[in-house]
């Protein structure tokens, strides 16, 4: 079953995440994409951004108190589309199992709201709207490129702030996401305790030195890529570093997947390949990576993704230690793991809860199990949907 | 104790092992470092490499029967240095806890050896002797690159074969290693059992297609580099793949390691670096990659690294499953894994210790423990030196 899934995923490894099954269909709630202009902004690294905007959807209705809100946030490849379709018959978001009307995250009771991110991977993606390397410099006309001003995972929440500001939020219920949305999620829980209600990070943890050098890892061979020119690939007549971006996204879709998933490609060999007897031969693992990442850098930019490390680097920048960023945190959290995590360790996860508990505040925990590791955060979400509905009504 | 280690280590990344302490200091036995002409072989891929050498060394003294002989296999970026020093005063071997006169591995009963494997990646190294893509091919005068024959970790035991047959060895009473090393272990006791009375593999397990794919990610900075130019890059005027080559190290660095021994570097910046406000700058973890990595790029080849990469990819090739090459192996085991390992995952680890359990043979195991993660299968062999001791007297 997981076997014929993989290999057969491989041409359809366009979309948000390579090579993964769609989710089940269940009703069919067409979500519109909306575009938010949040103005000039003032990074924390003290630059200023004199234009930005950002896509995002919404499902349900805000109350009258404004305070039956919700706040997805998306991971590292990720866009708003956390649940709905965008069109009648299209593809579900990547939490649709979890997020709608009567599930666990009910959009009868609560307005579901989620946006793009600043410096968002999916730049060619039509139905992504970010501001970011690709998008252009006001002053000067032309692409940002690596002129643009460094954004740490703090002002992807101040953006966002203006969102629900602007769409008469007065409290959020739950912030919530998977990875780099959960690293969102507890950014949020830091920045505005008395904002947030209820966090619940997923598949995520501290980004402590390690995690750092992984993120380093994983962008490195973009700057490698002679076609990234130090960014200044924009533009008529110039390749963008394709290759370089596909190492990239190899790293993290390995990294993303547990042992297990590898699994359907034991001791296989893609046709016509002899890796035994030539050194560019392939194994059949590493003609799924180079197929699947291939497709996932033709519809991402390269500088972006350096900007999504860096924002992701800078995780509860604004703080001394984890320790102090939740100490005057959001009240109530549920934390969700995944034991087989290659990227966001569980002993790291478990330093997490920890510092939270230090912190006194209410924490339970969850577990989402699977082939898939890091990503049964982001496509196993079924089995733990009673006890996000549970969380949420707590 | 391990912060300043790890931050004073910077500096002498050239060695084997990027910023590792040396073994503390005890008897200082000199070894020779000797070249075995092992003549032409024919590679397990049906190609002919015609003139092959490969160093080695040797401690203790061989037995009448030929059958008190101890071989060591090294790790994927190590040599045959695993005891002793090659000078007075020189740097201990890598496990020389564990090797000489009265230690576990008893110099003073058995007659051990250790060798440089094939396509050895420190090609610049003067204590290195090996034969791969940087050597001549006699054919043509001039250096193999890419052209050099597929050689898989079986070959690498087929040469180690005729250096002990060479020896007068009749038995080995124990082959052992770490990472590489244990892989070469097992590809040994499954090739030879009647030859082979013992096998400790340390953090070493199967290559499934998890760890093919891993493996790929760490070369693929190599391929990237436009200096590689499919390899062609020996000889006057052009300029090695530096730079691919130090971010393949960069990532075998990270990964080698456990997050603990990463806290070191926990929310530090390089002086005069602001990596929150500019693009280009630097973490901490992130420049002492760098640094390890260059250090250790200068005195390795990049050609090797990938023939390497193949090599254990190409693990028990020769075999339909890991069940069928343990089938009719060596008969006693002890397997010796880190919890903290990043590269071979535990539970890896168990399913091997399970195939050799169901194999029918002796199995005992045991765990190093330390903030190196996989390293500390390399460097942390102290505490489990009586057990090695035990299992070798077994």
């Amino acid at each position: 079953m997981i076997r014929r899934r993989g290999l057969l995923a491989i041409a359809g490894a366009t979309a948000g995440l390579a090579g993964l099954p769609a989710p089940p269909a269940g009703a069919q709630e067409v979500v519109e994409k909306r575009v938010f202009e949040a103005g000039s902004v003032q990074t924390r690294g003290g630059a200023t951004i004199p234009k930005t905007r950002i896509g995002y959807q919404t499902m349900g209705e805000l109350n009258a108190a404004g305070d039956n809100a919700v706040l997805i946030c998306h991971f590292f490849s990720g866009n708003s589309h956390a649940f709905g379709r965008l069109a009648p018959g299209g593809s579900a978001g990547y939490w649709d199992a979890i997020i709608g009307p009567g599930k666990a995250i009910d959009t009868d009771r609560y307005f579901v709201v989620s946006a793009d991110t600043l410096v968002n991977v999916n730049v060619p993606d039509a139905n992504t709207v970010t501001t970011g390397p690709a998008s252009i410099n006001p002053d000067t006309g032309r692409p940002w490129g690596m002129g643009f001003p460094v954004v740490a995972m703090r002002d992807f929440v101040e953006v966002q702030k203006r969102l629900l500001d602007s769409l008469g939020v007065k409290r959020l219920a739950l912030v919530a996401g998977p990875s780099n949305g959960g690293l969102q999620s507890i950014e949020w829980a830091a920045a505005y305790p008395d904002f947030v209600l209820r966090a619940m990070p997923v598949i995520a943890a501290e980004i402590d030195a390690w995690m750092q050098g992984w993120l380093d890892l994983w962008e490195s061979p973009i700057r490698l890529d002679p076609n990234w020119r130090e960014g200044d690939y924009y533009g008529q007549g110039r390749e963008p570093p394709l290759r370089g971006l596909a190492e990239a996204w190899k790293i993290v879709t390995l990294q993303a997947r547990d042992r297990i998933w590898a699994r359907q490609f034991d001791r296989k060999l893609p046709e016509g390949q002899d890796p035994a007897r030539r050194i560019a031969d392939r194994f059949a693992i590493e003609k799924w990576l180079d197929d699947a990442a291939m497709a996932r850098a033709r519809t991402s930019d390269a500088n972006s993704f350096l900007y999504m490390v860096r924002a992701n680097q800078l995780f509860l920048n604004d703080y001394p230690s984890l320790a102090a960023a939740v100490a005057g945190a959001a009240p109530r959290w549920l934390v969700i793991s995944s034991p087989t995590d290659r990227v966001f360790l569980q002993p790291g996860v478990e330093e997490f809860v920890a510092a939270l508990r230090s912190a006194g505040k209410q924490v339970q925990t969850a577990e989402v199990t699977g082939p898939l590791g890091h990503l049964n955060g982001v496509v196993a979400m079924a089995p733990v949907a009673e006890q996000v509905r549970a969380f949420l009504a707590d």
